[in-house]
């Protein structure tokens, strides 16, 4: 970063990002006038499955304070190779899909990322838990809530904790937004809407396998709109419906979605109109209506920075990769039993799973689905 | 009007936007370099229902050139009167509820632009038509499909023509997202949202009366969202789902609508969601999604200017008064058959009337409801 760029980041945190901010929030990974060097305890994480996904959270854990990358878990042996290097990962850190319960073992390893496709995780994160480590989990936490529940339960049992990776629920400019409707600044809310879809490509990768993938568009990034929902309105849906649509049955096969419109109610009487789907160019986009006032975000759930604005202005909190702070805040999480603003542990995950079947089951019968609240 | 706007305002016809009109919309009441005066046959229109919106139709059309405000009717002596001064209409063309249909023997009206309370139109449309003169009637055309299949077949029986006070589909920046998706500027067209609402005031005026309204938001607001998705999607719906939410039962009485969610299926697999409500504020959105681009307008059907823009840029079309032009043409299209490029006869009407019919229904059961296309 140049020192143009430094000045301008220092400048926008100290005049007018900082004070926004929640005090649960105050990102760990930005640049301060005096820094003074971490002092606490690291949070040492290995990453089991190293893809695109895997690779991204790896490549932001390198800025972490609390946080460091020292392990990895792969059938491929090349890739661990190549991160050993590139990450500086010790090889008796390194774990393959057959052997990774001796990790059990490892005293430098504390919690295991699961970064694999949707279909793994349950069976993985209980055998992470099983070798007393905390588990991080990508979302979707699993395919459906009784896998959820299941993993839950064994980490329980365990007595390791569960973390889902829902990096949003770190973003300054949600939580100033989330921030913004607990102060009453929307008055009462009356309507959220999420766009969440993008044009899939290879018709052959695992987001496309029911085994895997758990479904199709809803698992992958329609679950933005329904946890973005969740976190904008600031209640439990009690109702959905859904209507899916299939174009092109060939590379949406049976039980994998390609778009579904949903809708939920909530108990105040606000209602949510959300699209999720594989078929469509470019939907990052929410919208809330309160009384008072509105936000909008587009991109609103994207890995770059997140744009938005509500009646009050352009969000112009900083961005910071998400990853970053997530993996930070994780770490104070499971070491100090730091509250993030929005929760992200398994009861979390399983929420949206439960609201992911219940719109599974309502697209299919074309009837409202009642949740508890 | 000054002179510097209005040189802004012949600048930006002449260098942007009439290249970018389709040919049959050049605006008739806009300035022009060497403005010819207009020779051909003008209509004569009475307006029947002199209350809010009827003013705004009486004033808009003072700027007219093929269309010319004649007449009234009302149940009100006093509005007459006001009328007969500020529009200078001759006595001889008032009448009353009572006894307008004497309009017949009044060879100086051709035609009469309802404007009252949905519920009255149907009975009204027909009087018109009964007494030969060519009935313009605000939208909803009637409060259900029956009542506007009656209105269609009476004036095809009394050889007058039937048109729907379909401001939008004269309106510059929504004609050139029409050029743009019939030019394939988009590519397929894959979704359509609309967002339709405001907050409603007094709850004791006749938009919440079921009789004198035929329903609540969704006749008044939630049509602009039915009607746009299909001139912005370019195809008939298929298919409707509903869901209806009550916060407010003492203003939102039995058979008023307050807030519907709908969702429309199209032959093509585009599919469409729409809010309509009475109870949010500041909601005038559509978003129409493509293979190759977007369009979005915000206002997208209020009657200052509408906003908008395109993956292609800003829409840059002039503001023009909806109301002026919708009469310049309607009298284009009497006289001279002019096809305008969206349809604002009763068949157009008749359409969205059949869609609010399925909407209720669906609300209703909850059950998808199918439409022929």
């Amino acid at each position: 970063m140049n020192s143009r760029r430094d000045f301008l980041q220092k400048l926008t945190l100290s005049a007018i990002t900082l004070p926004l901010l929640p005090g649960s929030l105050k990102p760990l990974n930005l640049p301060e006038e005096n820094p003074e060097p971490y002092q606490g305890k690291v949070l040492r994480v290995a990453i089991l499955g190293l893809g695109s996904y895997g690779t991204r959270v790896a490549d932001a854990m390198q800025t972490c304070k609390r946080a460091k990358l020292v392990g990895a878990i792969s059938g491929t042996p090349t890739k661990l190779k190549e991160w050993q290097t590139k990450y500086n990962i010790p090889a008796k850190n390194c774990y393959s899909y057959d052997n990774f319960d001796q990790i059990k073992n490892n005293k430098d390893i504390d919690a295991v990322y699961v970064i694999t496709p949707n279909g793994l995780h349950r069976d993985q994160v209980i055998r992470v838990a099983k070798a007393g480590k905390h588990a991080i989990c990508e979302k979707p936490m699993a395919i459906n809530a009784q896998q959820g529940q299941q993993m839950i339960d064994a980490c329980q049992a365990a007595n390791v904790r569960l973390l889902v990776g829902y990096r949003m629920h770190f973003e300054p400019k949600t939580l100033e937004v989330i921030r913004m409707r607990q102060a009453g600044e929307f008055g009462k809310i009356k309507f959220f809407q999420g766009l969440s879809g993008f044009t899939i490509g290879d018709p052959k990768q695992w987001r496309l396998n029911k085994e895997l993938a758990g479904g199709g568009a809803m698992m992958d990034i329609g679950i933005y709109s329904i946890n973005g929902a969740r976190y904008m309105v600031g209640e439990e849906p009690v109702w959905v419906t859904a209507q899916e649509t299939k174009t092109d049955p060939v590379k949406f096969k049976e039980g994998v979605d390609e778009t579904i419109l949903f809708q939920m109610g909530f108990p105040s009487g606000a209602v949510a109109s959300c699209l999720s789907t594989y078929s469509m160019n470019g939907l990052d986009k929410f919208y809330l209506n309160g009384e008072k006032g509105f936000a909008e975000m587009q991109p609103s759930t994207g890995y770059g920075p997140i744009k938005g604005q509500t009646h009050k202005g352009e969000l112009n909190q900083p961005h910071i990769t998400h990853q970053t702070v997530q993996m930070d805040e994780m770490a104070a999480i499971i070491f100090d039993n730091k509250k993030p603003e929005v929760p992200v542990d398994g009861q979390e995950g399983l929420r949206d799973l439960k609201i992911i079947d219940a719109i599974f089951l309502a697209a299919k019968t074309g009837k409202k689905v009642e949740l508890k609240a």
